[in-house]
C-alpha cells in the first residue's frame, strides 16, 4: 500500500488488517502466472487447472475437485447440487452462507434457511435434531446441514473435529449430508495442529479459499465425489464460472497451496495483536484462535466507524463487524513489525 | 363425525380438537351459498366477492381487501407484493409462514427469511433492530417484517397491541412495511377485549382466515392499501388463485363474519381443557390465551405419537406440536358437554 | 346479466360471448352446494372431494385425479411435479401455460419455455425432435412436453387423437413426458364424437376446467398416476390451493360432469354465429370445430377495440384476440335465440 | 497444440477451429499478468481491473464499465438488472443467451423469454411489436430486448447499425430497454468497417467477450450507464463474479483490446476456408461474414458426428452446431497455412 505524509512530516504505510482477502501475489505466484500451460478449460483442457484440481482434491482426501472464480460461487453451487428446491438448509445464523453471500440460496436456489444460534458456530447433535425438519404435507424437508470451519463471524473459531463429526454424525443419521464451508480450513487445522483431512472426512464436500490467507489472486474449490464434482461443474456453468484460460490464475493458486505453512505466523500475529489491544483502554478483544481478532469498542465510548475513522487517520485498517465490534484479520503481507506498529498507532489514537 | 362402537357396548361420537379448520358449514351458510349472487370473479364481476371485501375492509379499517382460497396464498401473495426478490424477511421462527408454508417465499419469492426467536411471537423493538440489515454489497437488505397474531406454534398467544405497535414502529422506522397474518386475530382482539382495528392499524397489511374459528367452509383476506391489494390481485392470479363464480363460497364467507362474537366461547371452552388437562398424570399444560391449549406430555413416559393414538382410541383426536408437545384446538363445532366428555376420556386413558 | 334500455324503448339482455367462464351454476348445481358432506379436505377428509376426484379419474381412465381452485394452478402445479428446476419445456408458442399464466413456469418453477409454432396448436414428430434438446454441459435438458385440446388461442381447434398421439410418442421416445391441458378436453372430444380417453390415453397427466363449458363455479383437476398426483397434492399445498371444506364447491363441480352432453348444443350454437359473421361486411371468420369463432375484423377498417365498443353499446360481449382479432364464445347460458340476437345486432352495427 | 504422429510417420499438428475461445495468450499478455498491478477488485481497489473497466467504457462510449469471468454471468447479470421477476424478455430463438446459458434467464431469475424466429438474429421493428407484451392481469409485461451481434449460431453474421438501431427504437417506442450481446461486437463492426460505437450507441448495455477473438484468457464486460453497472456490481456478487486480485486477468484482457486489428485476417482466414469447403463434395457452405463458417455436410451422406470424427482423425477439430450442420471458427491462433492444410486434410477426407 502506498504510504502517506503527515503533520509530523514522516510517512507511515498503511497496514490493512481488513481482511486475509487483501494480499498480493508474490513474485513465486506471478511467475507462475507468466508461465502457466492453459487450455479452454470449459473444454476441460486447462492442465494448470486439472493439476490445481488434481492436487486439492489429493490434499483433502477427496476423489475430485473444481475451480471457482469466487467463494461465494463455491458456496453457492456446493449447496445448490447437494439440494432439491424447496428444502431447507441448517445453518449457523452467523454462517458466511447465511449472511454475505446476499440471500443467494434462496434468491437463486430457492431454498430456506433455518438458521441455528450455535455456541461456537457449529451445532451440537441435539441442535442438529431440533432443526432437522422431515418432510411432509406442510414443510419442506432438510436438504442439507452446512458448517463453517473456521467461523469467520464469531472471531474465526477453529472447530475440533469432534465437534464437526458429531454433527456431521446427526445429519447423516437423518440422511442429510454436510457441506463445509472451509474458506479457511487449513488455519482451522494450523491452530489444532492436525491433518486437514481431520476435519474434512466427516462431510461430503468442502469449499476450500485460496485467495484468503493462502494469497492466491483469485478462486476457491469445492472438494467432495467425483459425481458430486461433476454436477457441480454444470452448475457452475449456469451461474457463470466457466472460464477459459484459467491456468493463468489456476498457476499462482497452485503456488499458494505452498503457504500453508505460513498460516501459523498469521496466528501469532493475531495472538500478538490481540494482548496488545486488551490494554487499551476501552477494548474488550476475544482471544484468538486463529488469524481473525474480534474486539469489542463499545467501553470507549464510541461506535464502530468513530473508531475505525480514527484508526484510519493513523493509517491502520479494519472492518466493521457489528455496531460496537470491529475485526481485525493478520495475513501474509503483514509482519510482525506492522503488528507492533499497529499497536503504537491504536495506543496513540486512544 | 361418525361414531365408534367400544368394549363396553356404547357408541362414543369422535370429538375433533385437531383444529379449528375442521369446523363445518351450518345452515345459515349453506342457504347463503346456495342463493349466492354470482358472477366471474376473474373478470371482477361477482358481487358477493365483492361484498366480501368490502365488509372486510370496513371491519378492518382498511381501503380494500382480496378473498383467497387458502390463508397460505394470502400470506405468500402479501409478503410478495411487499418485497423484491432477493431481499430478507424477519419473522417469529415458530410463524406459520415460515414454519408451515413449505418454504414458499423462498421456493416461490426467492426471498430468506431472519428467524427471530421472539418471547410472545413479536419481537421487540430491539430485536427487530438488530434482525434489521442494511442492503449493500454482501447482504440483503430487509424488505418486511411479518407478525401473527394469535401465534398459533407458540400456543395461540394474543399478542397486545402496544406490543405489535411498536414491533411496527421499529420496522417503520427502518423503512420497513409490516404484514401480519392474522389468521386468528378475531380470537386476538376477543381474548384483548379490545376492537380488531387497534391490532390491525399499527400494520400495512393484514391476512384474516374465514375458514378457522369463524367457521367458513372456504377462504383467506388480505387487507390493506388499494394499490397494494391491485398488485396481490395480479399476483393472486400467478399463484393460480383466480376463482370464477367465487360468490358460492364467499356467501357462506360473509356469514361466517357474524361468528366472531361466539370465539370468546371457544376461549372459554380452551380455559375448562387447560384445567382439567391439568390435572392429568404427566401432562404439563400451558395456560390458553384463545382457543388453543398446549400440553407437555413428557411426564407421562410416553412420546406425542404414543398419546395420540391412546386418545384417538377413546375418540379424541389432537394434534403433535412437537416431540412432547400436543395441541388441541377449540371451535364452533366442540360444545362444552363434548370438552367434558373429552376430560372424562383423557382421565380413563392415563 | 341485467338489461338495459335503448333509445328505442326496448330493454334487450346482454349477452356475454367473452368467455365460457362466464356460465352461472344452475339450482341442480346450487342445491349440491348447499346440501354437500364436507370435511377438511387438507387432511383428505372430504367425502365430495373424495367423490370428485374418483369419479373424474373414471372418467378420464387415470388413476387418480385432485381437485384445484384454478385450471392456472393446475397446470402450473402438473409441470413443476414432471419437471426439475433449470429443464426446458415445450410448448405452442400461444399456449394457454406459456400466454395467460404470468410467465409462471419461469417465475415460479425456474422452466424455461421453448415455444413451438404449430400448424393446429400441438406440434409435429418433427417439431418435438427439433425442439427437444439433451442436457449437456451449455443446454438445460427438455422436461417436459406441453399440449392443450382444444386449443383456445388458435381457435378452439379440436386436435385428433392421432396428432395427440404422434405428438406424445416422439416426447416418450426421448424419454420426455407429456402432460395436455385439457381445460375443454371435453369440447374436443365432442366435436371428435369420440371417447375422451381416447384423447388423454397417449399422455401422462391432463388438467381439465369444470368451469368452463360444464359450468361449474370453481375448479379445474389434474389426473394421472398415483404416485404423480401424490407429488401434486403437496406441489398444491406449496402454491396456496389447499382448501378446507372444499365440498361446497366440489359438489356442484360434480353436477358439471353431467353437462358434458350440453357441449354439442354450444358447438351448434358457434357454427349458426359463425355463418352469421361471414356475412358481415369486413368479418374474416375462422371455421369453427368447437364453441369458438375467431372472426378477423380488419376489414371493417375499425381495431379490435373499436369493434368491442361497437358491440357493447348493442349489449353484446365478445373479447380482444390481438390487434384485428374477436373471440366469441358460445357455452351453457347462451341460447339459440341468443345467438340470432346477436347475429341482428352486429348486422344492425355493421 | 500438441502434434500427433500419423501412420505415414509424419507429425500433423492439431488445428483447432472449435470456437475462438480456445486461443492462448502471448507473451505481452502474459508479461502483463505477471507485473499487474493488483488490489482487491471486492473492494474496488485493483488498479488494472480499474483502468480495463474505464478503457472499455470509453472504447464502447458508455458511462461505465464491469469486468466478469465469463459471458455467461455476464449477461445473465445484465438481463436481470434490466428487468423485474416475472417479466418476458424477447430473444432470437437462437441467441446464446436463450441456447448455451442453460436456461438460466428462467432458474435464476424467473424470467420467460418470448423466443423469436428472426430472419439475421435480429429482429425487425414489426417483429418487436408483434412479440411485445403490455402487462396485463393474465400476461406478463415485456421487460428487456435481447439482441446478438455478431450472431453466433445464426452463422457469424454481421448485423448492420439501421437493423440495430430500427430493433431498438421499436423496444423503446415501448418503454422496453435493450440488452446486447456483443460477445463479437467488435468482429461485427470489423466487418462492418465502421466504429464499434455505432452498435452499441442504440442500446443501453452491451456485453463485450475479451476470450474469444481477443484472445484474453479469461473476462467479459459489461458496458452501460453508471447506475446500471452499480446495480450489476451487487448482482454479480450475488452469483459469486466477485473476485479479489483480478488485476492478473485483467491485465491481459487489456493487452487483448489490441488485437481489433487482427480481427479481419480472421475474417479473411474464414472467407478462404469458405471458399475452399464449398468445393468438397456434400459440403454446402455459408458465405461467412466474419470468423465463422456453417457447413450443412447432408450431402456427405454422414451426420455431424460421422465427419467430425473424419475430421479429428486428421488433426482438424470443429463443432457440431445441429444434426448435419458443423462450425468452423477462425481466430488469433491459426494462420494462413493452418487454413490451407485443413483444406487439404478435409479434401483428403472426402
Amino acid at each position: 500500500m502506498t504510504g502517506y505524509f503527515f503533520g509530523d512530516g514522516l510517512s507511515r504505510a498503511m497496514i490493512d488488517l481488513r481482511s486475509d482477502t487483501v494480499t498480493t501475489p508474490d513474485d513465486r505466484m506471478r511467475d507462475a502466472a507468466q508461465s502457466a500451460a492453459v487450455g479452454d478449460d470449459v473444454y476441460r483442457e486447462d492442465p494448470t487447472v486439472a493439476e490445481l484440481e488434481t492436487t486439492v482434491a489429493d490434499r483433502l482426501g477427496t476423489e475430485s475437485a473444481l475451480y471457482f472464480p469466487s467463494g461465494t460461487m463455491a458456496n453457492q453451487v456446493a449447496v445448490r447440487v447437494h439440494t432439491e428446491r424447496g428444502q431447507e438448509v441448517l445453518a449457523d445464523r452467523k454462517s458466511h452462507v447465511v449472511k454475505y453471500e446476499l440471500g443467494g440460496l434462496a434468491d437463486l436456489s430457492g431454498l430456506q434457511v433455518r438458521m441455528l444460534d450455535t455456541d461456537r458456530g457449529a451445532p451440537t447433535p441435539e441442535q442438529v435434531a431440533a432443526g432437522f425438519v422431515e418432510e411432509e404435507l406442510h414443510r419442506p424437508g432438510t436438504g442439507l446441514l452446512c458448517l463453517e470451519n473456521t467461523h469467520n463471524a464469531r472471531g474465526g473459531l477453529a472447530i475440533d473435529p469432534e465437534r464437526i463429526a458429531a454433527a456431521a454424525e446427526a445429519a447423516h443419521d437423518r440422511d442429510v449430508p454436510v457441506h463445509l464451508d472451509g474458506a479457511r480450513v487449513f488455519n482451522a487445522a494450523t491452530a489444532l495442529d492436525i491433518p486437514v483431512t481431520e476435519l474434512v472426512d466427516p462431510v461430503e464436500t468442502v469449499m476450500i479459499s485460496l485467495s484468503k490467507g493462502l494469497g492466491a489472486p483469485v478462486g476457491s474449490m469445492v472438494a467432495g465425489p467425483e459425481s458430486f464434482v461433476e454436477d457441480a461443474r454444470r452448475t457452475r456453468k449456469l451461474f457463470g464460472g466457466g472460464m477459459r484460460q484459467a491456468g493463468i490464475i489456476a498457476a499462482p493458486a497452485l503456488r499458494a497451496l505452498e503457504n500453508v505453512d505460513g498460516l501459523e505466523r498469521d496466528h501469532e500475529h493475531a495472538r500478538v495483536l490481540a494482548e496488545g489491544l486488551t490494554a487499551v483502554d476501552g477494548f474488550d478483544v476475544q482471544e484468538p484462535e486463529t488469524n481473525i481478532v474480534l474486539a469489542d469498542i463499545a467501553g470507549t465510548g464510541l461506535e464502530t466507524e468513530g473508531v475505525l475513522n480514527r484508526l484510519e487517520e493513523r493509517n491502520v485498517l479494519a472492518t466493521a463487524f457489528g455496531p460496537t465490534t470491529i475485526r481485525f484479520c493478520t495475513h501474509r503481507d503483514v509482519s510482525r513489525s506492522d503488528i507492533d506498529a499497529v499497536l503504537e498507532r491504536i495506543d496513540d489514537a486512544f
